[in-house]
């Protein structure tokens, strides 16, 4: 191109940057969200940002189990129908979103924020651990759920956590590892086999 | 989910409400890009906001051709070596970027905002076709090429444009259509393998 060097306007080249700075969408994914945004009326565009921004001013973390929250508490840890002495540790804000939507957990969370990772540098100090052992340590908790992935990372966090919880006295359980519902004995993977026949359960018709 | 109606905080579900307003991005992924953002510093996702926020009030569009621009001419119009008496008619400002992608034009624009369809309630007046009109009358334009798409509406659009350019006494031609370059006749469909028939040029070899 010769007068235009990508883009006609810094405007859109910059609307166009940012959006392709978001993680799976490419440069022209990202043109067309900014000529879509483009089309809509200023004060729809204006709205669309501001929902955005609000991301970095007005999202704050409960103060109990370190999920966004909009107030001091999220709304699991404020609703006086769930089991507060069951606690479920995980990873991140989208694991919680996940395990909600299973409709098959009653009790709270406690968000570590990541996973120990000596390769990205993130240590136990960089996760929630120490607000975990506090909360356990304040009493009034009866069993941690480890919910963790099952990757060297996840087992080394939740060998990390048991080590550091066990000394206080609480349960301590994992989630339970195995064949997916529908998946076929021939297609799985040996670890995940082995997995299911030393965690048998009793056979309940 | 028993507390939460969607989400643990209205700001996420207000962010992801946007998100997944653009055109192709589902709510999943609305999810994942909101996250993201979130776990970006606060500044930065300020900064995003206020990228997509000056498409709203940053953005002038070319007083000669339409199409967006920082000022009052957009790069193209203002540049002096490209020929501003061949004008190139398009729908919309995408189409004046993958014409510029191809580096085969040197003339300017003239960007319509859309094609005249009837089922949508897009009619001549809601186009810049008053102001291709203006253009043409106030002179310097020595060639009008109709670049717009192959299909009912765009025709249509093609045709009424030509009923109102031809009375003006300006060289009217529109895009070749035909065989793309690497076709296999055989899979051609038919109407533009007529096309390229119809429209066969001198053989240079």
């Amino acid at each position: 191109m010769s007068a235009v060097d990508k883009y006609p306007s810094q405007v859109l080249q910059d609307a166009v940057d940012a959006i392709s700075s978001l993680p799976g969408v490419g440069s022209r994914s990202a043109l067309r969200l900014a000529l879509s945004l483009l089309g809509r009326p200023a004060e729809e565009i204006s709205q669309f940002a501001g929902a955005i921004g609000r991301l970095a001013t007005d999202v704050h973390y409960c103060k109990r189990c370190m999920m966004i929250a909009d107030g001091e508490l999220c709304p699991i840890c404020a609703d006086s129908k769930r089991d507060q002495s069951l606690v479920c540790v995980v990873a991140t804000i989208r694991d919680v979103l996940s395990i909600e939507a299973t409709g098959q957990y009653f009790g709270v969370y406690h968000v570590l924020g990541g996973i120990i990772s000596p390769i990205d540098g993130i240590g136990p100090s960089d996760l929630k651990i120490a607000e975990l052992k506090d909360r356990v340590t304040a009493g009034g908790v009866s069993e941690v759920i480890l919910a963790l992935s099952g990757d060297v990372e996840g087992e080394t966090t939740s060998f990390y956590l048991y080590r550091q919880l066990a000394p206080l006295g609480v349960k301590i359980t994992t989630l339970a590892r195995g064949l997916g519902f529908g998946d076929d004995l021939e297609y799985a993977d040996a670890l995940t086999l082995g997995r299911s026949i030393t965690g048998r359960q009793p056979f309940k018709p």
